[in-house]
């Protein structure tokens, strides 16, 4: 058990009991604390990103306190999806504060298609993942336009923590009937 | 590409060139660079670990100029099978110079079963993991008698970086008949 009270196995265990049998991919992709775009890049060959959005703000009562910063500092929104060639993979929004942020990061983050992971290994950020929650979701009218599908969602939030800080706070998203086969 | 020029994706490619298909998790095993424990314990349920060697040494050339330590500092080199209840899963060997450990991560390494990645976690460790090698093996005599089979092995190298030095070396190897479904 994690030091939050977040069991990892128990909530895979949860959603299976709630009748959605998982694939051990979906499992991992649920549950990993290592970066997904590793894995989406060996599975399906290197996947690139599409910004859906991008966006700085102050932040607001409650991400500031999940952020551990004060009220209106300034946020980096972004939401992308991860795909492989023009096909959906993963959903994916993020918040992170940007006083947290070197400047080669921060231009990374915000100019560029690259993938959050990527971003961390090329500039050798040492860091560590704590998993936050992992759901069932139904889709809203953008997740089934983009991955055209009505079937429930699998959801998992976590945080990058660097230096003690959440360095970005993510929540990933993808469709429960994709991710189930052994082979690609 | 990594900096040190290896490319995970490719030497995946290359293991099913030489005509060995790889499952989804096969391949997300040899390739994460997240915790190991942490996906056989979704897949599996909790798993455990039997440490079958443990021992100090003065580290030898080879040993030391991977490390990036001097010749004849003390390393500890472990070997233990990460198992589920009985069932052995992945077996794993360890070189961990001593003086970049801090006493409780020592004290854990060498003195009870505890995988490397539940240290980490444990002491909230911020690292980073860098895959050196990708292979197929024949298997020893100590292999095939733990694992009961003839088979083929997977192979897979890699460091934790901690505050830009190698904390451990490790290489995990599995037979290739094993990960190879969707659903466990």
């Amino acid at each position: 058990m994690d030091k939050n009270g977040f069991n990892v196995i128990e909530e895979i265990k949860n959603i299976e009991t709630q009748g959605t049998k998982l694939s051990n991919t979906q499992k991992i992709l649920l549950s990993t604390d290592g970066s997904v775009t590793s894995i989406l890049d060996v599975l399906k060959g290197k996947i690139n990103i599409k910004t859906l959005k991008q966006e700085y703000g102050g932040a607001n009562d409650k991400i500031s306190k999940i952020l551990n910063i004060d009220e209106g500092e300034k946020v980096n929104y972004r939401v992308v999806v991860l795909r492989k060639d023009d096909t959906p993979l993963i959903y994916a929004t993020s918040y992170t504060p940007l006083k947290r942020l070197t400047s080669e990061f921060k231009k990374d983050l915000t100019s560029a298609d690259i993938p959050i992971g990527r971003i961390l290994k090329k500039y050798n950020i040492e860091s560590r993942r704590e998993i936050k929650s992992i759901e069932i979701k139904k889709p809203n009218k953008e997740l089934k336009e983009i991955f055209k599908t009505e079937t429930d969602f699998l959801s998992r939030t976590y945080q990058i923590i660097h230096k003690n800080e959440i360095l970005i706070l993510i929540e990933e998203i993808f469709p429960s009937n994709s991710f189930i086969k052994s082979y690609e």
